[in-house]
């Protein structure tokens, strides 16, 4: 269905899945608002993937907002916590991982949320999948679903009525692979993300950590080459 | 009913609402865990008062956050929005007012549930208030309980099960003059709150402001005379 110059919150990690959100969002017919964040991460590789995207895919606002992950600690993303490497899928699926962020999901889509208010947005789009998640509680459907329950109670346009605000989550049943077939039939160009959570200087991806794995797994999958360097 | 070091993490903005939440929480046996934070408002003095009440009131622990609201926009306590002043209480409850900050209550309790995960901490107060709530969306009864769900899905507690996150809202039902009682009755010192939106340089609180006119309201209602010093 196209909508006709509606606007629409996307969140954009840099990454796969979020470069194919945004595509999605665009194919749908919406004015797309990128949103990503500056967040204690050890990395600043992939905040420059999501400006690359956004700039590419011609979008109608990017912002990035300053968030301070760190002060509260707590996952190997933004503390000292060492990544994990070359786990099988299956050790992946077993618990959650130590590069789980807390509440991080929650703090995305609440600044989110935010925007859309102010800009006369009724549609947020985060790239949650639920397949290869990781164990990322925040990446289930009944989580997204409770949290578009609690926002349509927090904002003006909740109360004033006639408004509704929708959290799209398209690749949330998508495995890695379909989710790359999906991007390539829309035109991402996947040598833009950047997804190791362990890059080198030189911003090479690492092939080890479960983010290289998942993806790389995805790109093999696909039956497609992935453009990015990997230092092995 | 006495809890035994269970944590809490509660929400601290330096206002009545804020300290006696958190005298109520220490009352039911809380090791209190104060967030505060500094969020592009035009007035740093209510954090002040926030680490005063802090202090005073001997937390374990106080952490502030910075956020970056005034890059969102769309309020008057973060952008040059003229603060409504002298309007009557019927005035007050016609309209959602230009103070206002969209999302407020749903980012500042993500951050809190991101700490409560971090710290081990099933509990988390905030001072929300429905009856004065000068038409808040996020504010009200129905917004918490939407908030409890979703949170109990965002998280490892809620995911490994057994835990039971808790978003407490013990002023949600009380009037402005029943908070102020019952803080008093809790030993709240209430000279080191600050309420005002648009204090002078040196600290006094306008009068004039909706925030004021609530306080002002409380104190007469409660009989009691409010410590902090008035320009007018």
């Amino acid at each position: 269905m196209m909508k006709n110059n509606l606007k629409a919150v996307v969140l954009l990690s840099g990454g796969i899945d979020s470069a194919t959100t945004l595509a999605i969002a665009k194919n749908e017919g919406f004015d797309v608002y990128a949103l990503s964040f500056r967040y204690g991460q050890r990395h600043v590789i992939e905040l420059e993937a999501a400006k690359r995207i956004a700039q590419h895919e011609n979008v109608a606002g990017h912002l990035v907002i300053d968030i301070d992950l760190r002060s509260i600690g707590g996952s190997a993303l933004t503390a000292d916590i060492t990544v994990p490497k070359a786990r099988s899928m299956e050790q992946m699926g077993r618990n959650i991982p130590a590069t789980y962020v807390p509440a991080r999901n929650t703090i995305f889509l609440s600044y989110a949320l935010a925007w859309a208010e102010v800009i006369g947005a009724d549609d947020i789009f985060i790239g949650v999948n639920a397949l290869d998640y990781s164990g990322y509680p925040d990446c289930r459907p009944e989580y997204i679903f409770a949290y578009e329950q609690m926002a349509n109670l927090a904002t003006k346009a909740g109360v004033e009525g006639g408004k509704k605000l929708k959290i799209h989550a398209p690749l949330i049943e998508m495995s890695k692979s379909q989710i790359i077939r999906k991007g390539i039939e829309l035109g991402v160009d996947y040598s833009l993300t950047h997804s190791c959570y362990d890059p080198s200087a030189s911003g090479e991806a690492c092939g080890e950590c479960d983010s290289c794995l998942l993806r790389l797994k995805g790109f093999r999958d696909a039956g497609v080459k992935d453009p990015v360097r990997y230092k092995i």
